[in-house]
């Protein structure tokens, strides 16, 4: 029997899953709090649903029953990300849903991409949208990067900082200084990190037939960054001047000093994001942790003003994403994140001898049913095997049944006292499990 | 834009998933009390470890990159179970875990049913296993069920009776009373309740060539059930003797007298379950919810002395499976559970003007900061708009800043008292969305 992990898709040892559940759980309850519903959708989705904004098709993993007739073409695929099955979710359920529907959805998407690439294949993806029916008014652009604000600063990582841009203060800009194929300009401009100014000024002249001029405007703009609405003054000292850029403009700073008088410091102004090949079309978000920069962009989204189209009923909406896996993935491997301890029980119940494994078990019952998570001894060895037992699981403490009466141990501290199972409570931090960031908050 | 339901791939609407996502909570936490790990593994297996055990095959799904080569056969399919990933997952990690290794795992399996039989292709399923290394104490055969036992009496359901066999007995039964072939026996009455006695009985004797009292005998093991241990008299009283026999009985004897004196009730002895396709080498199990006996078996598993075997490794496990999302289908279509409200906001503030909508956000944040889940009017419309607003989706507080201050309003009775958002505080019912069986404790 071969076994080696498949590379693309991660897995974490109980101890790295006991982060990312906790992770997930902290999102969740953020998500909750902010009154967003839980919607979970199936894992796969018609081809012709997942192909329809193009791009992504090579992205996508057919599936095929093992026993299907063979030529038969598969016409189901695993979704890439939650947004595609947003759209078919709401426009399938519209009769039954409210409007504005604030979601939030944390699942597994699955990417067919080449496996030497090294690249996630299998990951989960938290996301937050609210969807209007017909309209959705402004100022929840505001309140959907806070939210992820809100729900980064309770976990156990470095602090996040979320940045904006605008698609229409972008395009305007662009068509100002006489750009015809904007769609183009922001495409290369999004490769800014990536490839330098100068590639980038070489590559919007070459492909585009910009003059200097113009390449060296859209650099300009792209460099803009500020922590509040200055961006303005900034923007409109490179001259160029227009209706859309105007409205962007409004927008971006709308969006950025509503944020911050909400939470000071929670938005930054940044004119470089352009998220090229979405289909945004008005505010767009990055985030970055500070000190894990080079992770890019760990949670991201925008405005689109069509989710869905069904005729004549149009479905706005703004919404953003977390890569869950690709981020704890650095913190988990790196032991950056790390649990209390490595299994849920905060007590172990030594066994005497095997006679006495049912006294042990009704202690147990005891414990549990006062919420306080026990394990029992599997075997009834020793008491300092027991003990290590406990101590190599990182189990505070152990139950003894002695010829004085019951008694509890702190593994920790070798303290060793009287207790009654149906009073004895544990420090509350013991209870459950405690997941600390190591060197994040220094 | 075609939209339809794709049959065998079941999905809920928000106040369904909310059943979904309580009955998820309970498993984990109540796994967690009785100190299982959580463990999440990939959703794909080489499709050499998903064929292993044959018969499956056919319900496999294969993955296939959209982008990848013509002609060039898939070698990953999705598990159909969590067992065949625990089995490589503990063979994988088997240096860096602590055995025995109790494991909960709560996932989704897919399977590659033919589309028309009205299956379920994509469901969660809830498993607890515990997995030693080289061997595994029999007390594990009670602590298993157990934990099962305990999470139902948490779930918002009618109750469950876990009924118990065992492999060895029915296996020196059938030897004893001269069956060669005892696996094909064990399928064969797997199927009692499908076709009834008579068929069962012709069966035998057609495909095994069984006498007419081997067949009674066989029929009459499986007629017997009894709430406790003396079932082992009523088989003595059928005449067959054996060492393998007398091994089976006392380990079912011991399984369900352990049981019973921990959880009186828990546990019956029910001769009739062979689970014959099924590599079980001991205990056996299965469950019913009363009233739903219809469902057939919402939980099973049994005792495997081998779970994987890599050269003289050997991994013995035994553990229990619940098909969550089939169990959920019948009580959340037929309303049977319903949550206490359609979103997780617990208070609505309401928005005089789109001018005092940062002091509404604000108000939220103060709520939210105590933990009660808030959601702020996403227009400024009256208030008897706001209040119906908040009323369909069931949320219970509507808040609002009057000239005479701020102000809570009961939607259910009415009431409106002056309340200050950094002390208020709803009823501790109110806070959470409650999940409540409607008929089924009756």
């Amino acid at each position: 029997m071969k076994i080696a992990p498949i590379s693309g898709f991660p897995e974490w040892l109980p101890e790295g899953r006991i982060v990312e559940q906790k992770v997930i759980d902290t999102l969740r309850s953020t998500f909750e709090l902010h009154g967003f519903s839980g919607v979970e959708t199936r894992s796969v989705e018609p081809l012709d649903q997942l192909l329809r904004k193009g791009e992504t098709s090579k992205e996508v993993y057919l599936l095929n029953r093992l026993q299907g007739e063979e030529g038969q073409k598969s016409k189901l695929g695993l979704h890439f990300d939650l947004t595609v099955p947003l759209a078919r979710y709401v426009l399938e359920n519209a009769g039954k849903l409210d409007f504005p529907f604030k979601r939030y959805q944390i699942q597994k998407v699955w990417r067919g991409e080449r496996p030497q690439e090294g690249r996630f294949r299998e990951f989960y993806q938290a996301d937050v949208d609210v969807v209007g029916q017909g309209e959705l008014a402004p100022h929840h652009d505001i309140e959907l990067p806070l939210v992820m604000v809100d729900a980064f600063s309770k976990l156990p990582l470095p602090p996040v900082v979320v940045r904006a841009s605008n698609r229409k203060l972008a395009q305007g800009f662009y068509e100002a200084v006489g750009f015809e194929d904007t769609e183009s300009v922001l495409r290369i401009v999004d490769k800014l990190d990536k490839i330098g100014p100068d590639k980038l000024s070489e590559e919007l002249q070459e492909t585009l037939g910009a003059t200097e001029a113009q390449a060296r405007a859209a650099l300009e703009l792209a460099t803009i960054r500020t922590p509040d609405a200055s961006f303005v003054d900034k923007v409109r000292a490179l001259g160029a001047r227009g209706d859309l850029l105007d409205e962007g403009l409004e927008e971006l700073a709308n969006l950025i000093e509503g944020a911050n008088s909400l939470i000071p410091g929670a938005m930054q102004a940044d004119l470089s994001i352009a998220r090229g090949l979405d289909y945004y079309t008005g505010s767009v978000y990055e985030s970055t942790l500070i000190g894990h920069e080079d992770l890019g962009s760990v949670c991201s989204g925008g405005r689109y003003d069509n989710l869905v189209e069904a005729g004549k009923r149009k479905f706005p909406g703004v919404g953003l994403s977390i890569g869950v896996s690709r981020l704890l993935s650095r913190f988990i491997d790196r032991g950056l994140v790390v649990p209390s301890r490595k299994v849920p029980a905060c007590v172990y119940v030594a066994v005497n001898d095997e006679g006495e494994r049912p006294h042990a078990a009704r202690i147990a019952q005891k414990l549990r049913e006062r919420g306080i998570p026990t394990d029992v001894s599997h075997n009834s060895s020793k008491f300092g095997k027991q003990i290590k037992n406990a101590d190599k699981r990182g189990i505070p403490f152990v139950w003894f049944t002695t010829s004085e009466g019951e008694q509890v141990r702190d593994v920790r501290t070798g303290e060793q006292v009287s207790a009654n199972p149906e009073t004895w409570m544990p420090p509350a931090k013991d209870i459950g499990v405690d997941v600390q960031g190591v060197l994040s908050h220094e």
